[in-house]
């Protein structure tokens, strides 16, 4: 929520109740309750060109990526939709929305679907509520010293978007890595007990770290040469530029965390990136020595 | 949601999930929780020259109305809200926001606000989290022979809306009804074990008592006499005329319900309008003998 900065300080003074973790976090904790409810606007965070089906996949995958990162096994999901009157539009998008939750196994439970007004743009919503089995990680919960880890790839959807765009050429799975990505809700709830902060990475892995680092009250040290990318995205390139694309393009849903354990019973094996470290601020480095910072960490979305 | 029939079965034909209820109900129920989803939009359901902080209130008190009608306990709420770049309406409606959860005795967990393209409606939707400490009425419930039962007062809102529009002058009272309704919570938790079915009265008495009947199988028998209205709203008129107004006006988010018992401990006294029966359809009566039927039962909104 970057609409106004005051608007946001205005809520957290509204949002006092510990569940509500003081708006710092991608979700709230009720008990052994999680729930988190993202939009999406057309022409703000969709075009009205993209496929209805994968903009619904999205939608709960965004969501379902909340859950994940909290460690919460999705329970169901209710729908906000302000739709217009256009039958072939809807109907691929509640397609969409049937093959997402059918294929990720989470129910529909409810919602509102309301006609927008002609001209309007599409306004989709969606709240999914999930049960934690153990602790819930925040983001703040970070300390000098622990490792800081990624579980899943980086930069596969970016390359994606350049395909969507026609930009570059790629195989399918970057394509699929765009449209639709598949929240770690498996690795998420493996990892809840095992990790001090966790968050997914949306915006992009620099601006996350630096996210979950200052929410910990931390500086953070990341070694370019060990974030995870894809086989299919080393093709385009495995040097500091094409890394740094990587690390700076957002969309991935992976999971960031930090932990000072040895990490077991996992699914899959994360990757050790850097660690949090005393001094302030994001310190870059790769086999070649110190990097110097991007101008852009990642998305900073107006909404 | 009359966006449109054929979306409608769509949804149903995903919602499978026995705590979907079917999409046929206010909210979903998931164990003991009760989770509701409504959305309002700028142009349909409210004016753009509305106070911003009585559109807040409205939005947070259809909702938890919503969670009344289930005798669920509020435990919070999510905003997902689309703001246009505007400082002032913004903290305006943040501040009603504020003071209507604070007044309902809500907490504010979370949540997404997004900037919507210039021009565009403002888009807001609410979900909001109860626990039911009992049983969780829905529409359904309803048998032949039980009494049909109003706990509130049915009109106010209406007259309120009249004067807003600035149509006739009356007490402050009526506008407060239209403009800051306050959801029966209470009233709701103490119905909840002693009713057959249950709804909020949103769109107009009329129609939701059909409905309720409709959902429950039955057809309905209505009073018009006995329908309960405030002192205020009578010295606008108390004959027929001015009841089917009334019943037929919406926004009152007063309690609807049948039950075949004696009522017990309830903080007022609900008012007993008529029956479900079993010749289908709705059958008006009062003092004079046999009613027509207005041409409108209540509002059908677009959405």
């Amino acid at each position: 929520m970057t609409l106004e900065t005051d608007l946001l300080a205005a809520l957290r003074g509204i949002a006092t109740d510990p569940a509500a973790r003081g708006l710092m976090d991608d979700a709230a904790v009720l008990a052994d309750l999680v729930v988190t409810h993202d939009m999406i606007v057309e022409g703000v965070h969709f075009l009205p060109e993209d496929p209805p089906q994968d903009i619904a996949w999205k939608l709960v995958a965004v969501n379902l990526s909340d859950l994940a990162a909290k460690g919460a096994q999705p329970l169901g999901v209710l729908t906000g939709m302000g739709l217009r009157q256009d039958a072939a539009w809807n109907a691929a998008f509640i397609e969409g929305l049937s093959i997402a939750l059918a294929d990720l196994g989470v129910p529909l439970l409810g919602g509102d679907t309301v006609a927008m007004p002609a001209g309007a743009p599409r306004t989709l919503g969606l709240t999914a509520i999930g049960r934690a089995a153990g602790p819930v990680p925040s983001r703040m919960g970070g300390d000098v010293g622990d490792g800081l880890y990624v579980a899943g790839v980086i930069g596969d959807a970016g390359l994606g978007l350049a395909i969507a765009q026609g930009q570059i050429k790629g195989p399918a799975s970057l394509l699929a890595a765009y449209r639709r990505p598949r929240p770690l809700v498996e690795m998420g709830r493996a990892l809840a007990g095992q990790v001090t902060a966790m968050m997914d990475i949306s915006d992009g892995l620099l601006i996350d770290a630096m996210r979950l680092a200052e929410a910990s009250g931390a500086g953070l040290s990341i070694d370019l040469d060990a974030i995870p990318m894809s086989a299919a995205a080393l093709q385009f390139g495995s040097d500091r530029a094409a890394r740094l694309r990587a690390a700076t393009a957002g969309d991935d849903y992976a999971l960031l965390f930090t932990s000072a354990l040895p990490l077991r019973n996992l699914p899959s094996r994360p990757h050790r990136i850097g660690q949090l470290v005393r001094q302030p601020g994001l310190h870059l480095h790769d086999s070649d020595g110190p990097v110097p910072l991007p101008d852009r960490l990642g998305w900073l979305h107006q909404g």
